[in-house]
């Protein structure tokens, strides 16, 4: 079997598929508004992934590449991409669409980072994150994990 | 009945009273790791603050002033307060302790932003925390509330 990860355009249908997801939140309300008033046009690349089975969406993530210049996290300084609700639904868990999705990012071959939800770190170590050092000032209330592609190591912080 | 909230001093009892809450994470750790390798004097200043009861924490929050520079919120953009990590103890809830937190953090009178938990926005809106206006670059997967002292509004961002 073939997992196919998929980019999501912006439009009706994939906001509809968003309400079966446990994480909707502002985001997505945002988003409709926007196509609502058309602020964005239908259609609309977004940084919204996804994984399809026949016509129902079960599987998503977030991915948005973070310029170098705001990079705190890896060595050398470069380009980045920041993870989010990696989610799939009930019932097609353990398949292996939340590796596919995360295989998918890495293949951009950038360094991610991501905040791990609570009691998942299993999960991002089997996927090769692992965590950064705690920096105050930087992280606050954050967890972060990251994945570094070869040649890329933790950015030191004083 | 006055409530003392207080800035909690970093040292091993500190640490030890934060192990009954239940968001206890890398970050503590991380403090536990400075102060046993000396990186930390004991009784540090820390960005923690609670309340409490006799000898018991029964409350938390962590406040951490962000420089000017820093600031996408606010217009002026202005020095400001991230607020994050109030809990307050099973058994000790429904009783004004997190208000008084939130209170004391809005009594330096800068700006405060935080990313609420989840099905947490009632408390903050009571607390006249509002939304701000979504911007996918900025937030990601944050959904922020800020509180605005007198004088102070909403950064707009194109």
């Amino acid at each position: 079997m073939s997992i196919k990860v998929e980019n999501l355009k912006i439009n009706y249908k994939t906001l509809e598929e968003f309400n079966k997801f446990r994480e909707v939140g502002v985001q997505e309300l945002s988003m409709k508004e926007e196509l609502e008033t058309n602020m964005v046009e239908n259609d609309s690349d977004s940084p919204f992934y996804g994984i399809y089975l026949g016509n129902k969406l079960v599987a998503r993530m977030n991915l948005y590449k973070r310029d170098a210049r705001f990079d705190q996290y890896f060595e050398p300084p470069q380009n980045y991409l920041e993870l989010w609700k990696v989610e799939v639904l009930p019932g097609y868990q353990k398949k292996g669409y939340g590796s596919a999705m995360v295989e998918y990012a890495k293949s951009f071959g950038l360094p991610i980072k991501t905040n791990p939800r609570v009691n998942s770190t299993d999960f991002w170590e089997k996927m090769g994150f692992e965590r950064v050092t705690y920096d105050l000032e930087r992280d606050l209330g954050e967890n972060p994990m990251v994945w570094y592609p070869e040649g890329v190591t933790e950015q030191v912080h004083e």
